[in-house]
């Protein structure tokens, strides 16, 4: 069975291309929470939906969050109010938040209340949030601090990054059943997919005894770049780098994961980094990582899983 | 200046046709929030949002409740996941709720939201929330007890009714900008709308203070009646004068308030029973008072202003 670790919409897009090669059997899914916030008094979580909408078909194909066919007669009525409109709810979207809120209310937990949803769309594949408890991304920037989707929505990550804290992770329990199959060694094989290391993956690998564990289980761990060609396909990973005044490279990734790794995928275009990638004790291919159709995100997918057999 | 207490559907016909009449100098609202309720973490004010409504020709003339032009994907992608959908929330009028509900979380009151709502509604007559403090009517069934909306509803007030509870009123303070109102002497005439008076009247009524500052204002308070023929033209009220084992009579309506009106309007089809509530002690007129065209709305108004006039 294999763990794939994935934030929004770029890693969403491995998500699906894996889940089109793996059987539920094989594959299991956790998703950063780290990016959930309250909004209107519900709860939210975007990195979550992008997944969850992405594996069951329903992710709008042209924004690459939220749902297709999707109407806006609710912002409409908002924006009428004079209400906060930076954060944009489709009337179907709104659906996914309610439910969510209700259950979380009445004291279901996100991984059960996600179960449930799942099931609902048809995905059948296990999707699980990395805990159960709230770990709010707050950024860091020359301005001060802003709550994740201030900063990443709201503000369209103008704001120069300094660093990046998750409130609350030090006594965070990480994701019970992932825990679980990790410490009973059923985990063969752990795909990080190409999202951004700061705010998408370090939330999951930094809640207590995660990367511990991941690494204790010995099961080989490959992460996939997101950045391609010095470039972010999506996102503002590669100008969160160079604010952070690292050098905008896969490499730079690669080292941002450091031991945890034992595999990096590079795309096609960065070929040349393998060497320096390999000469920190990482092994790495290349290979088309650009993903736009459905094939590329299978493509990716096949790929990056028969490099994981290479290290069994 | 005139006070109009109101609940929902009936007694907001009424109140349109008062705001027809009189000017935002001449009258306010004070409405009903015995029916509030918490459902998907929002804070649902369904009298209230039917004064709005109505007041700024925003309501749906078919169901009487919501807004007109409604749409409704946010109740199909809820029904997809489940999700209790016996309360209808169209599209639009989320809006209402979520802004409502994000003012409250911040620390604004009912009436600071209520007055907001208004002014980007267009509606130009102040409406005041009778309480700024919770104070949730529970229906004393035979089955047990239900929250309002539950009963109502849900339940299509199937339930036989034995009674009913206002939780927290003996602590919950009434509208403060109405008791300075009456206080100060600045009411020249209370209206009763044609609302239920158990579920929607009472619990104005019954707030700490209320009645009784009514009474010691010596405005004249005149009630028109929701019961015509001894059926009520819209609502439970009939049905739960039965099960309360009333006389299900216009009569019954004006003996429920009591001492504190001075008139009662009946529709001019309950003309024969004038006598008898005067006999109460109470004056009474008979009139047209079922609205079905604005021009009714506009008429019954004219007709209870007249008769207010008349107790000077």
């Amino acid at each position: 069975m294999y763990l794939a670790l994935t934030g929004g919409v770029g890693g969403a897009k491995l998500a699906l291309g894996l889940a089109h090669v793996l059987s539920p059997d094989e594959l299991v899914f956790m998703a950063n929470t780290g990016d959930d916030f309250s909004h209107f008094g519900l709860h939210i979580c975007p990195d979550l939906d992008t997944l969850m909408y992405t594996l069951c078909g329903e992710a709008n194909p042209d924004s690459g969050w939220g749902r297709q066919s999707e109407t806006w007669q609710f912002m409409g009525a908002l924006r009428a109010f004079g209400g906060e409109d930076w954060f944009k709810l489709g009337d179907r979207d709104l659906a996914t938040h309610l439910v969510r809120t209700q259950r979380l209310n009445e004291g279901a937990t996100l991984t059960e209340v996600t179960r449930d949803l799942c099931r609902h769309l048809g995905i059948e594949h296990e999707v699980y949030p990395m805990s159960d408890d709230p770990v709010p991304t707050i950024v860091e920037t020359a301005d001060g601090e802003l709550p994740f989707q201030h900063y990443f929505v709201r503000d369209r990550c103008a704001p120069s990054v300094t660093g990046f804290r998750f409130d609350g992770i030090e006594t965070a329990r990480p994701s019970e059943p992932i825990m679980q199959l990790v410490s009973e060694g059923r985990i063969d094989g752990v795909v990080i997919c190409p999202s951004n290391p700061f705010v998408s993956v370090d939330p999951m690998l930094h809640l207590p005894g995660m990367r511990g564990a991941l690494e204790a289980s010995g099961a080989p761990v490959v992460a996939v770049s997101p950045i391609v060609g010095g470039r972010a396909i999506k996102g503002p990973t590669a100008k969160m780098m160079r604010e952070l005044r690292l050098p905008t490279t896969a490499v730079e990734v690669a080292r941002h994961y450091g031991g945890l790794l034992d595999g990096f995928v590079l795309d096609a275009c960065d070929q040349h980094l393998v060497a320096e990638i390999e000469a920190m004790g990482c092994r790495a291919i290349a290979t088309q990582s650009v993903m736009v159709t459905l094939e590329d995100r299978i493509g990716l997918a096949r790929d990056t899983l028969k490099f994981l057999e290479t290290f069994k």
